[in-house]
Order: C-alpha cells, then sequence, then structure tokens
C-alpha cells in the first residue's frame, strides 16, 4: 500500500481501526506514512501512549468528546472531523485551538456534506468563528466502494470521491479556508484508484489483514489473508454431513458480509487446515455462541477432521472478527506462536 | 427464574454465558441455584476465581482442554460435556477423574447423540473403561426453542427436550449407569415447559437481561431489556430521514435475529431516550464498524434528537452485544452511573 500511495502522489495514512495493535501499526508505517488514523479515541490514547504522532481521529466527533481530544492533541497531536453546524460551534465555543477536516458525501450517503451543499462553508466558517479552531481541509470515505463487484467499478467510485474531495476543497479554499488536506481512501479505492490528483492523503486499513469479502472484491487473494481464528473440532454429525467447532459468534462475529456477493456466500468463514491452507467448499454455515456448524456441499473429509483436529478459520470481515480478540498470536504455520500481539479496545 | 425452577421441581444452574459477570451472577444465585453454567473455560476460572463452585462447563469439552478442566475441578468442582466416543476416550485416558455428562439431542441437531442411538451406551462405557471418571448424567439444549414463536410450540419443545434427556438417562440407568443428573433448558423452555418430571436441573440465561429477539418470542417484555448500549448523535441527515450514532458493528453487534421473527425485524436494535424509552418505530437499520444509522418509517423527531443527544440501543441480542463490551454500567436512568460490574471474556 506504500508503493501504492507513492505512485499515487499522495501520502499514506493508514487507519488502525482493522488492526487496532502497535505490532501492525509499527509494519504499516515503516516504509513511511504521514500519520495514523483510528476510529475511536481509546485507539487514539492507545497509540498515542506507544508514542504514535498526528492521529486523524476519522468519525464525526461528538460534541462531549472535545475534552479528550484536547487532551490527545496537546499529547500526540490530533485532527478531528465534523460535518454539521452544530459540532462546528461546540469546536469554536471550546477554549482549545482542534485542527478540523470537514466530512464530505462523495455517495456513500453515510456521513458528509454534499460538495456543493451550501452547508460546507456554513460549517467552515462555524468552525473559525472564535479564531482558536482552524479548518484543515476534508475527508471522504466512499464506502459504496464495498458495493461494487470489479475493477473499472471501483476505478469509477476512487474518482468520485477524488473529485468531490477536491470541489470540496477548491471551494474551502475559493472562500478563504486554507484547507491544506484532501483524504480519501478505502482498501478497494486506494487498490483500484488511476489518478488521485488534488488528494494529499489516503486512508486504507483493512489490506493489513484481508479477508473473504475484500478477497470476493478483488483487492486481496484468499491465500493472501492474514487473520485466522484458531478452533478445534468437538463433534461429528456424519449423518447430516456436519462436523462442530468450539468457534462460533463471540469468536467468528455475526458477520455475513460475503451473503452480498453473487455466489460468493461463504457462510461465517472458510475452513482450513492448521496451516492455513482452504479445506476446499468447507464452510462454517452456522453458529451458535461457541459452536460452529462446519458443512460441505460434497462430502466433508471427516478422516482430516478428527475429533480434537486443531482447524483455522478465515473471516468474512477482518475488522469485526479481530475485535473479538484481545491478541493477536503470530504462527509462520502450525501452533508455534513467535510473537504475542496486544490490541485495544474499547471506546 | 428461582420460582420458574421451584415450580416445575428442577434446581436452577443459571447459564452465565450472557452476562459473565459475578455481580449478575450473584444476583441470579441468590435465591438459590445449584451451581453455575458457563460456555468457556475462562468463564470457569473468572468464577471459579471469584468463588463460585460446582461449575458446568456445557459446551462439549475438546480433549486439549481436558487438563486445564482438571484444575478447574480441584479447584471448584466441574463437569464437562462430551457427545462422542472419541472424546469419551480421551477422558478415560486422562489421569484425573472427571465427572461427565453425556450430550443428548432432543431435536436442534447442533450437538448431541439421540437418546436411542446405541452411541450413547458406548460413549458411557468409554468414558467409564478406566474405573476413574463417571457418567454423572445426560444433558440437552432445545436450542430450536428459538424457531418457536408461540407459547404452545414452546411448551411442546420443552416437552420433547425433557422427554428425550429422561429417556437418554433411563437407558443409561438400564444399563448400569449411575446417571444422577438430566439437565434440560434454555430460556424459552425454561419460561413455556408446564412439566418437567425426570429433569433435575435447568440452564437458562439470556432471562437475565432479555433482548429483542426474547420479546419477539414472548419470554419477556420489551421494557424487561437490561441492557442497552449508550450512543451520541453525531449526524442529521434530514433529506434522508436519517440519524447518525457513533455506535456500530462493534458496540451493537452484526447478530441480526430479530430478521426471523416475521413482521418483527429490528435491524441492529431499537432507539430509546436516555431513559431507555424505546422512540415508536425507531431502530439502528445499518452499521459500519462505528457508525450506526437512525431511521424510522415515519418522520424521525429530530427535535429531540439533536446533535450531541444521547440515546440507548436495545439489543437484539443480549449474549454476543454483551460481549463487545468490558463492563456494565449499572444506572438507575439517565447517566448516573451507579455501580460497574466487570465481566470476562475469551476462551
Amino acid at each position: 500500500m506504500t508503493a501504492r500511495a507513492e505512485a499515487l502522489g499522495v501520502a499514506l495514512r493508514p487507519h488502525l481501526k482493522t488492526a487496532k495493535s502497535v505490532a501492525v501499526a509499527g509494519l504499516a508505517t515503516a516504509a513511511g506514512a504521514k500519520g495514523i488514523t483510528v476510529s475511536t479515541l481509546a485507539e487514539a490514547a492507545y497509540f498515542a501512549g506507544h508514542g504514535f504522532r498526528d492521529i486523524l481521529y476519522a468519525v464525526g466527533c461528538a460534541p462531549a468528546k472535545l475534552d479528550d481530544v484536547a487532551a490527545l492533541d496537546r499529547r500526540a497531536g490530533m485532527t478531528l472531523l465534523i460535518d454539521s453546524v452544530v459540532a462546528a460551534e461546540a469546536v469554536a465555543a471550546h477554549p482549545h485551538a482542534y485542527r478540523v477536516l470537514i466530512e464530505i458525501d462523495t455517495g456513500d450517503h453515510r456521513c458528509g456534506i454534499a460538495p456543493d451543499s451550501p452547508e460546507l462553508l456554513a460549517v467552515a466558517r462555524a468552525v473559525e468563528a472564535s479564531g482558536r479552531s482552524r479548518v484543515a481541509g476534508v475527508l471522504t470515505h466512499a464506502g459504496h466502494s464495498y458495493d461494487a463487484r470489479d475493477a473499472e467499478s471501483m476505478a469509477r467510485i476512487a474518482e468520485a470521491e477524488r473529485a468531490g474531495a477536491v470541489r470540496a476543497a477548491e471551494i474551502l479554499r475559493a472562500a478563504g479556508f486554507e484547507s491544506p488536506v484532501v483524504s480519501v481512501g478505502s482498501t478497494p479505492t486506494a487498490t483500484f484508484a488511476r489518478n488521485l490528483s488534488g488528494a494529499t492523503e489516503m486512508r486504507p486499513g483493512v489490506y493489513m489483514f484481508g479477508d473473504l469479502f475484500q478477497a470476493g472484491i478483488g483487492t486481496c487473494r484468499v491465500e493472501d489473508i492474514a487473520l485466522s481464528v484458531l478452533a478445534t473440532v468437538i463433534g461429528h454429525r456424519p449423518a447430516e454431513n456436519a462436523v462442530v467447532i468450539d468457534a462460533g459468534a463471540l469468536a467468528l462475529s455475526k458477520d455475513r458480509s460475503t451473503e452480498a456477493i453473487a455466489g460468493g456466500d461463504l457462510g461465517y468463514g472458510v475452513v482450513c487446515d492448521l496451516d492455513g491452507r482452504p479445506l476446499p467448499g468447507v464452510i462454517v454455515s452456522r453458529v451458535s455462541q461457541e459452536h460452529g456448524r462446519v458443512t460441505s456441499r460434497d462430502p466433508l473429509p471427516f478422516a482430516s477432521l478428527p475429533i480434537g483436529a486443531r482447524v483455522r478459520v478465515l473471516p468474512n470481515h477482518a475488522c469485526i472478527t479481530a475485535a473479538a480478540h484481545d491478541v493477536y498470536h503470530v504462527v509462520a504455520g502450525g501452533l508455534s506462536v513467535e510473537s504475542v500481539w496486544d490490541r485495544c479496545r474499547g471506546w
């Protein structure tokens, strides 16, 4: 992803909401990165405590969190995000001088202001009304790139993301707001964008691990997925062509995102051998809290899955599955743990 | 639930997989309970460390966990569960003398042996082959009670659960296995069973909190739900009749169990005011990692949901949502925290 950012002429500000891990952040920033991105103030505090600086909190900031952001800003350098006059007024009323990005909606319609909306300048004016806080620029997240299924569609969404964010920055600059930052990017658009001119940075995150959904939409291959859940076979149900493992909804999550990929519904994950090689067609098709039901359209290889056998399950959605676990056990294969990497959680 | 157990003539062994909290366990057992039920060895160790004794680990025990179960048994008294000859042989080969329940399938087909299967006695013989471990009885979980939608259906499933477990115990006893324990029960069957004769204990769990799914199938009322996720309004999208909150997939979970209730799909949860009163028809209809999109078929009450407003979200499935959080903040209303209750997690 560092090479992608260089080729596209933007800085990489990796989003650490997936990994939430200092060790992973170290790898993601080792080849050069302009700060980091987080999704919670708990992540910001965790990374600040481990020496990371220039942290972008990329979820709209609730007014009640402004004191915490100010403390983190003094400690590590923070940028916050808003998309409303109400939030801008809270920022301006606060004694702290914040660096503020305005969130732009470039088609995802989750959050953000349309580039041509008069609200854009109203928010910018409100931010700077008290003369303390400054509009540092704009941010957008083309989350609807997750709905695309081919490189051409993703490239088109990436271009709309870029163009909308750049347009918003130009409007702000024409009105006298300096707005140096134009922040874009998800893993799909970072992977498939052809031109990011005018953007200054991108914020992909899930590329660090990959997952079955990302493989399904083509941003990685299944063999690139770096995250799996270790489980043990605890039951055989030969009459039902099913095996039971001790990993269920809590260990795997209830994310069903591969359901949205035509022909690519993988239940709650793909079952692999202990070294992470997928057992062809074998998936976790049903979960309860601590049980996973493993099935296949073909006869299951019961002999390779004796009771007590260890398997690995690749996740549909790495961000959600990783959040169920307190640490990463780093293995080169098998069960030999080379390192234990901590991660943060909570809010 | 204590009164239900007394009325039905069985002991209550509350399942603590939902709450995973010593404080909640104290309430659940205050009126008398015969030990507790857990779903992981992490829970067993946590409750043992807080003085709880007579712990039933109600998920099929993988052979590799037997050492840990033995250590917990010496410390707090443990009963384990199996449903295969392979697992029974591992138990018998271990130097520790275990108390073993055999899991019976009474219609859920998740785990367990059919009462009339010859495998039942094969497993019992294998458990006791070395003369150390003993068959303490049978356990069943009618998880398919979650598919029932009325009291009559749930009572019928409860009767099948009871009859199947009692039948299995009778077969074991006739073959010379003492098998004193006949353990049944989910919250739905515990709530709607009319007769549990022959059963000795029941293991409901989610009744301690309730959730939208349980309200949907009639085991509690919405106003009984004791668990909610506190969130803050961070965005308004009036053109889309939507509000954005800072609680998404990680805080609420991706559980969609109310989708299975005809006419009762509540998205990712019901939005309430700060005191927990539901806003009629207002639900979280979409989530990403840290964002929830709040919508309604009717015009949203934007004036009651200003940016910065606190709301509470009732969960579809308490077991899964609670697992996303490290502690419970106990409130009588509003934001005034009366207690903080810890909980355990992991495996």
